[in-house]
Protein backbone atom coordinates (compact mmCIF):
# COMPACT_ATOMS: atom_id res chain seq x y z
CA UNK A 1 0.00 0.00 0.00
CA UNK A 2 2.03 3.13 -1.39
CA UNK A 3 0.23 5.58 1.21
CA UNK A 4 1.49 3.29 3.75
CA UNK A 5 4.90 2.64 2.88
CA UNK A 6 5.15 6.92 2.27
CA UNK A 7 3.80 7.06 5.88
CA UNK A 8 6.46 5.08 7.12
CA UNK A 9 8.98 6.87 5.20
CA UNK A 10 8.07 10.48 6.30
CA UNK A 11 7.15 9.64 10.05
CA UNK A 12 8.34 6.31 11.07
CA UNK A 13 11.49 6.34 13.54
CA UNK A 14 14.27 3.44 13.60
CA UNK A 15 15.78 2.71 16.95
CA UNK A 16 18.61 0.75 16.86
CA UNK A 17 18.41 -2.08 14.38
CA UNK A 18 14.75 -3.62 14.53
CA UNK A 19 12.73 -1.25 16.66
CA UNK A 20 10.45 1.08 14.27
CA UNK A 21 8.32 3.45 16.45
CA UNK A 22 5.58 4.33 13.88
CA UNK A 23 3.61 6.35 17.15
CA UNK A 24 2.56 9.24 14.83
CA UNK A 25 -0.46 7.70 13.02
CA UNK A 26 -0.46 4.28 14.73
CA UNK A 27 0.72 3.14 17.63
CA UNK A 28 0.40 6.39 20.13
CA UNK A 29 -1.36 8.62 17.88
CA UNK A 30 -4.02 7.30 15.30
CA UNK A 31 -4.80 8.84 12.08
CA UNK A 32 -8.20 7.85 11.73
CA UNK A 33 -9.09 8.09 8.33
CA UNK A 34 -5.85 6.37 7.40
CA UNK A 35 -6.54 3.50 9.50
CA UNK A 36 -10.21 3.44 7.79
CA UNK A 37 -8.48 3.20 4.36
CA UNK A 38 -5.79 0.13 5.74
CA UNK A 39 -8.83 -1.79 7.09
CA UNK A 40 -11.09 -1.63 4.09
CA UNK A 41 -7.51 -2.64 2.04
CA UNK A 42 -6.73 -5.51 4.84
CA UNK A 43 -11.02 -6.68 4.21
CA UNK A 44 -10.53 -6.65 0.33
CA UNK A 45 -8.10 -8.50 0.42
CA UNK A 46 -10.09 -11.31 2.05
CA UNK A 47 -13.15 -10.42 0.68
CA UNK A 48 -15.12 -13.54 -1.05
CA UNK A 49 -12.94 -15.57 2.06
CA UNK A 50 -16.64 -15.86 4.19
CA UNK A 51 -14.94 -14.17 7.25
CA UNK A 52 -17.36 -14.34 10.05
CA UNK A 53 -15.42 -12.65 12.86
CA UNK A 54 -12.12 -10.39 13.10
CA UNK A 55 -9.45 -11.26 15.97
CA UNK A 56 -6.81 -9.27 17.01
CA UNK A 57 -5.14 -8.25 20.64
CA UNK A 58 -4.82 -4.84 22.77
CA UNK A 59 -3.89 -2.31 22.19
CA UNK A 60 -2.69 -1.35 19.02
CA UNK A 61 -4.48 -3.68 17.05
CA UNK A 62 -7.99 -2.60 17.75
CA UNK A 63 -8.34 0.42 16.11
CA UNK A 64 -7.64 -1.43 12.96
CA UNK A 65 -9.11 -4.93 13.41
CA UNK A 66 -12.31 -2.17 14.13
CA UNK A 67 -11.88 -0.78 10.84
CA UNK A 68 -11.69 -4.27 8.98
CA UNK A 69 -14.47 -5.02 11.01
CA UNK A 70 -16.40 -2.02 9.62
CA UNK A 71 -16.25 -3.07 6.54
CA UNK A 72 -16.75 -6.94 6.24
CA UNK A 73 -19.46 -6.01 8.27
CA UNK A 74 -18.27 -8.79 11.26
CA UNK A 75 -17.84 -8.30 14.50
CA UNK A 76 -14.42 -7.51 16.30
CA UNK A 77 -12.72 -9.64 18.80
CA UNK A 78 -9.51 -8.37 20.65
CA UNK A 79 -7.44 -11.03 22.97
CA UNK A 80 -7.13 -9.41 26.57
CA UNK A 81 -4.05 -9.41 27.99
CA UNK A 82 -4.06 -10.89 31.07
CA UNK A 83 -7.57 -12.13 33.14
CA UNK A 84 -9.21 -9.48 34.53
CA UNK A 85 -11.86 -9.49 37.99
CA UNK A 86 -14.54 -9.18 35.40
CA UNK A 87 -13.18 -12.25 33.04
CA UNK A 88 -14.24 -15.80 34.60
CA UNK A 89 -14.24 -18.74 33.37
CA UNK A 90 -12.88 -21.38 30.95
CA UNK A 91 -11.06 -18.92 28.49
CA UNK A 92 -8.69 -19.72 25.18
CA UNK A 93 -5.37 -18.27 26.06
CA UNK A 94 -1.74 -18.52 24.47
CA UNK A 95 1.33 -17.32 26.28
CA UNK A 96 3.45 -14.00 23.67
CA UNK A 97 6.66 -12.80 24.23
CA UNK A 98 7.01 -8.85 23.59
CA UNK A 99 10.20 -8.19 22.19
CA UNK A 100 9.56 -4.46 22.75
CA UNK A 101 8.78 -5.02 26.36
CA UNK A 102 10.98 -7.55 27.02
CA UNK A 103 8.17 -9.70 28.88
CA UNK A 104 5.78 -12.46 28.62
CA UNK A 105 1.98 -11.14 28.42
CA UNK A 106 -1.13 -14.14 28.57
CA UNK A 107 -3.64 -13.35 26.42
CA UNK A 108 -7.19 -14.73 26.77
CA UNK A 109 -10.83 -15.10 24.58
CA UNK A 110 -14.04 -16.21 26.02
CA UNK A 111 -15.19 -19.14 23.99
CA UNK A 112 -18.57 -17.66 24.06
CA UNK A 113 -16.76 -14.90 21.03
CA UNK A 114 -14.98 -17.38 19.03
CA UNK A 115 -17.56 -20.18 17.52
CA UNK A 116 -16.33 -23.53 15.85
CA UNK A 117 -18.48 -22.26 12.83
CA UNK A 118 -16.89 -19.41 12.71
CA UNK A 119 -14.54 -17.89 9.89
CA UNK A 120 -11.52 -16.00 11.45
CA UNK A 121 -9.06 -13.35 9.86
CA UNK A 122 -6.87 -11.99 12.74
CA UNK A 123 -5.66 -8.11 12.46
CA UNK A 124 -2.79 -6.72 13.94
CA UNK A 125 -0.31 -3.98 13.38
CA UNK A 126 2.80 -5.37 13.06
CA UNK A 127 4.23 -8.65 12.28
CA UNK A 128 7.80 -9.10 13.71
CA UNK A 129 9.03 -12.34 15.49
CA UNK A 130 5.41 -13.32 15.04
CA UNK A 131 4.74 -13.83 18.74
CA UNK A 132 1.27 -12.28 18.98
CA UNK A 133 0.41 -13.75 15.68
CA UNK A 134 0.92 -17.19 16.66
CA UNK A 135 -0.48 -16.77 19.78
CA UNK A 136 -4.04 -16.09 18.41
CA UNK A 137 -3.49 -18.92 16.01
CA UNK A 138 -3.19 -20.94 19.11
CA UNK A 139 -6.22 -19.19 20.26
CA UNK A 140 -8.39 -19.71 16.58
CA UNK A 141 -7.16 -23.68 16.49
CA UNK A 142 -8.32 -24.02 20.17
CA UNK A 143 -11.98 -22.65 19.60
CA UNK A 144 -12.42 -24.76 16.45
CA UNK A 145 -13.14 -21.90 13.91
CA UNK A 146 -11.28 -21.86 11.07
CA UNK A 147 -8.73 -19.64 9.78
CA UNK A 148 -8.88 -17.54 6.65
CA UNK A 149 -5.53 -15.70 7.76
CA UNK A 150 -4.10 -12.59 8.94
CA UNK A 151 -4.26 -8.90 7.76
CA UNK A 152 -1.14 -7.16 8.79
CA UNK A 153 -0.14 -3.32 8.52
CA UNK A 154 3.44 -3.78 8.98
CA UNK A 155 5.66 -6.44 8.71
CA UNK A 156 8.70 -6.54 9.20
CA UNK A 157 10.45 -9.60 7.17
CA UNK A 158 13.95 -9.56 8.00
CA UNK A 159 12.45 -10.70 11.65
CA UNK A 160 11.29 -14.06 10.12
CA UNK A 161 7.85 -14.20 12.35
CA UNK A 162 5.89 -14.84 9.16
CA UNK A 163 7.93 -17.80 7.63
CA UNK A 164 6.87 -20.63 10.16
CA UNK A 165 3.61 -19.58 9.54
CA UNK A 166 3.05 -19.59 6.01
CA UNK A 167 5.01 -22.67 6.13
CA UNK A 168 2.46 -24.44 7.51
CA UNK A 169 0.03 -22.90 4.96
CA UNK A 170 -1.38 -19.65 6.72
CA UNK A 171 -2.42 -16.45 4.46
CA UNK A 172 -0.41 -13.67 5.34
CA UNK A 173 -1.18 -10.21 3.67
CA UNK A 174 0.45 -7.65 4.54
CA UNK A 175 0.02 -3.44 3.74
CA UNK A 176 3.59 -2.64 3.97
CA UNK A 177 7.21 -5.27 4.08
CA UNK A 178 9.69 -4.05 5.12
CA UNK A 179 12.87 -6.40 4.00
CA UNK A 180 15.99 -4.19 6.34
CA UNK A 181 16.35 -1.13 8.60
CA UNK A 182 19.89 -1.42 8.26
CA UNK A 183 21.52 2.23 9.36
CA UNK A 184 18.48 3.39 9.74
CA UNK A 185 17.43 3.11 5.64
CA UNK A 186 13.97 1.64 5.46
CA UNK A 187 14.18 -0.88 2.80
CA UNK A 188 10.60 -2.25 1.61
CA UNK A 189 10.14 -5.84 0.09
CA UNK B 1 -29.12 6.84 23.44
CA UNK B 2 -32.19 4.48 23.16
CA UNK B 3 -29.82 1.74 20.77
CA UNK B 4 -27.06 1.98 23.59
CA UNK B 5 -29.45 1.43 26.48
CA UNK B 6 -31.55 -1.17 24.88
CA UNK B 7 -28.12 -2.91 23.93
CA UNK B 8 -26.92 -2.63 28.32
CA UNK B 9 -30.11 -4.11 28.92
CA UNK B 10 -29.87 -7.47 26.19
CA UNK B 11 -26.25 -8.25 26.84
CA UNK B 12 -25.17 -6.43 29.75
CA UNK B 13 -24.27 -8.55 32.66
CA UNK B 14 -24.50 -7.28 36.01
CA UNK B 15 -21.78 -9.13 38.66
CA UNK B 16 -22.12 -7.98 42.16
CA UNK B 17 -22.83 -4.91 43.32
CA UNK B 18 -21.43 -2.44 40.61
CA UNK B 19 -19.37 -4.43 37.72
CA UNK B 20 -21.60 -4.15 34.38
CA UNK B 21 -19.75 -6.76 31.74
CA UNK B 22 -20.88 -5.31 27.93
CA UNK B 23 -18.04 -7.41 26.14
CA UNK B 24 -20.54 -8.27 23.57
CA UNK B 25 -20.46 -5.18 21.78
CA UNK B 26 -17.63 -3.37 23.77
CA UNK B 27 -15.33 -4.75 25.89
CA UNK B 28 -14.07 -7.97 24.34
CA UNK B 29 -15.97 -7.91 21.18
CA UNK B 30 -16.19 -4.74 19.61
CA UNK B 31 -19.73 -4.15 17.29
CA UNK B 32 -17.79 -2.08 14.56
CA UNK B 33 -21.15 0.10 13.08
CA UNK B 34 -22.60 0.58 16.44
CA UNK B 35 -19.42 1.93 17.95
CA UNK B 36 -19.62 4.30 14.65
CA UNK B 37 -23.02 5.26 15.45
CA UNK B 38 -21.91 5.81 19.30
CA UNK B 39 -18.41 7.66 18.37
CA UNK B 40 -20.66 10.02 15.79
CA UNK B 41 -23.00 10.77 18.66
CA UNK B 42 -20.35 11.78 20.47
CA UNK B 43 -19.05 13.77 18.53
CA UNK B 44 -22.28 15.68 17.34
CA UNK B 45 -22.57 16.92 21.09
CA UNK B 46 -19.21 18.58 21.07
CA UNK B 47 -19.29 19.70 17.22
CA UNK B 48 -18.50 23.52 17.05
CA UNK B 49 -16.24 23.40 20.26
CA UNK B 50 -13.05 23.31 17.91
CA UNK B 51 -11.79 19.80 19.35
CA UNK B 52 -8.19 19.28 17.71
CA UNK B 53 -7.58 16.08 19.16
CA UNK B 54 -9.18 13.01 21.10
CA UNK B 55 -7.91 11.47 23.85
CA UNK B 56 -8.27 8.57 25.80
CA UNK B 57 -6.32 5.21 27.19
CA UNK B 58 -5.41 1.89 26.20
CA UNK B 59 -7.43 -0.54 25.48
CA UNK B 60 -11.18 -0.58 25.40
CA UNK B 61 -11.75 3.34 25.11
CA UNK B 62 -9.23 3.18 21.61
CA UNK B 63 -12.47 2.13 19.00
CA UNK B 64 -14.86 4.55 20.22
CA UNK B 65 -12.31 7.14 20.51
CA UNK B 66 -11.39 6.27 16.86
CA UNK B 67 -15.26 6.97 15.71
CA UNK B 68 -15.14 10.12 17.18
CA UNK B 69 -11.76 11.18 15.52
CA UNK B 70 -13.14 9.88 12.35
CA UNK B 71 -16.43 11.74 12.91
CA UNK B 72 -14.46 15.06 13.85
CA UNK B 73 -11.76 15.07 11.62
CA UNK B 74 -9.01 14.42 13.74
CA UNK B 75 -6.74 12.68 15.51
CA UNK B 76 -6.69 9.94 18.15
CA UNK B 77 -4.32 9.69 20.74
CA UNK B 78 -3.75 6.81 23.33
CA UNK B 79 -2.41 7.14 26.37
CA UNK B 80 -0.55 3.97 26.99
CA UNK B 81 -0.38 1.64 30.49
CA UNK B 82 3.24 2.05 31.98
CA UNK B 83 6.06 2.78 29.25
CA UNK B 84 7.71 -0.19 26.97
CA UNK B 85 10.57 0.63 25.31
CA UNK B 86 9.83 2.09 22.26
CA UNK B 87 9.00 4.92 24.73
CA UNK B 88 11.44 7.45 25.48
CA UNK B 89 12.18 11.15 27.50
CA UNK B 90 10.02 13.15 29.38
CA UNK B 91 6.03 11.93 29.59
CA UNK B 92 2.97 13.37 30.93
CA UNK B 93 1.78 10.88 33.14
CA UNK B 94 -0.70 9.93 35.57
CA UNK B 95 -1.16 6.86 38.19
CA UNK B 96 -5.11 5.36 37.85
CA UNK B 97 -5.84 3.15 40.08
CA UNK B 98 -8.56 0.32 38.24
CA UNK B 99 -11.07 -0.81 40.36
CA UNK B 100 -11.93 -3.70 38.20
CA UNK B 101 -8.01 -5.11 37.65
CA UNK B 102 -7.75 -3.96 41.50
CA UNK B 103 -4.29 -2.62 40.97
CA UNK B 104 -2.56 0.67 39.93
CA UNK B 105 -1.60 1.38 36.32
CA UNK B 106 0.98 4.36 35.14
CA UNK B 107 -0.48 5.83 31.81
CA UNK B 108 1.36 8.40 29.76
CA UNK B 109 1.61 10.41 26.56
CA UNK B 110 4.29 11.72 24.58
CA UNK B 111 4.53 15.34 24.81
CA UNK B 112 4.70 15.95 20.88
CA UNK B 113 1.27 14.34 20.41
CA UNK B 114 -0.61 16.97 22.96
CA UNK B 115 0.39 20.20 22.51
CA UNK B 116 -0.91 23.33 24.36
CA UNK B 117 -2.42 24.89 21.39
CA UNK B 118 -4.49 21.63 21.11
CA UNK B 119 -8.24 21.61 22.07
CA UNK B 120 -8.68 17.54 23.43
CA UNK B 121 -12.03 15.84 24.02
CA UNK B 122 -11.40 13.12 26.29
CA UNK B 123 -13.10 9.73 25.36
CA UNK B 124 -13.45 6.71 27.27
CA UNK B 125 -15.86 4.04 27.38
CA UNK B 126 -16.65 3.62 31.03
CA UNK B 127 -16.87 6.17 33.73
CA UNK B 128 -17.17 5.30 37.11
CA UNK B 129 -15.20 6.07 40.14
CA UNK B 130 -13.79 8.49 37.58
CA UNK B 131 -10.18 6.82 38.14
CA UNK B 132 -9.20 7.14 34.36
CA UNK B 133 -10.75 10.37 33.70
CA UNK B 134 -8.85 12.20 36.44
CA UNK B 135 -5.72 11.01 34.91
CA UNK B 136 -6.24 11.87 31.75
CA UNK B 137 -7.97 15.25 32.80
CA UNK B 138 -4.10 15.32 34.87
CA UNK B 139 -2.39 14.65 30.94
CA UNK B 140 -4.22 17.74 29.56
CA UNK B 141 -3.40 19.64 32.21
CA UNK B 142 0.33 18.82 31.95
CA UNK B 143 0.67 19.67 28.21
CA UNK B 144 -1.26 23.23 28.83
CA UNK B 145 -3.87 22.32 25.98
CA UNK B 146 -7.64 23.49 26.18
CA UNK B 147 -10.36 20.65 27.86
CA UNK B 148 -12.88 20.83 25.87
CA UNK B 149 -14.60 18.11 28.22
CA UNK B 150 -15.63 14.06 27.91
CA UNK B 151 -17.71 11.89 25.95
CA UNK B 152 -18.45 8.61 28.03
CA UNK B 153 -20.18 5.50 26.69
CA UNK B 154 -21.57 4.38 29.60
CA UNK B 155 -21.95 6.01 33.16
CA UNK B 156 -22.27 4.10 36.47
CA UNK B 157 -23.58 7.51 38.17
CA UNK B 158 -23.93 5.62 41.58
CA UNK B 159 -20.23 5.34 41.16
CA UNK B 160 -20.04 9.06 41.53
CA UNK B 161 -17.11 9.48 39.29
CA UNK B 162 -18.49 12.39 37.21
CA UNK B 163 -19.32 14.23 40.48
CA UNK B 164 -16.09 16.01 41.28
CA UNK B 165 -14.96 16.46 37.67
CA UNK B 166 -18.70 18.43 36.70
CA UNK B 167 -17.83 20.46 40.47
CA UNK B 168 -14.92 21.58 38.10
CA UNK B 169 -16.71 22.87 35.69
CA UNK B 170 -15.35 20.00 33.16
CA UNK B 171 -18.54 18.99 31.00
CA UNK B 172 -19.22 15.36 30.73
CA UNK B 173 -21.60 13.66 28.00
CA UNK B 174 -22.22 10.36 28.85
CA UNK B 175 -24.46 8.37 26.02
CA UNK B 176 -26.16 6.53 29.12
CA UNK B 177 -26.27 6.84 32.55
CA UNK B 178 -26.89 4.14 35.32
CA UNK B 179 -28.65 5.11 38.22
CA UNK B 180 -28.52 2.11 40.11
CA UNK B 181 -28.06 -1.82 39.62
CA UNK B 182 -29.42 -2.85 42.89
CA UNK B 183 -30.39 -7.08 42.97
CA UNK B 184 -29.06 -7.29 39.36
CA UNK B 185 -31.80 -4.41 37.89
CA UNK B 186 -30.06 -1.88 35.53
CA UNK B 187 -31.68 1.60 36.06
CA UNK B 188 -30.95 4.33 33.78
CA UNK B 189 -31.05 8.33 34.74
Amino acid sequence: MQELRERIVADGEVIGRDVLKVDSFLNHQIDPAFIQRMGREIAGRFAGEGVTKVLTVEASGIAVAAAVGLALGVPVVFAKKKQAVTQQGDLYSAEIFSFTRRESVHITVAPKYLRPEDVVLIVDDFLAHGEALSGLVKIVRQSGAKLAGAGIVIEKRFQRGGEALRAEGIRIESLAVIESMKAGVITFG
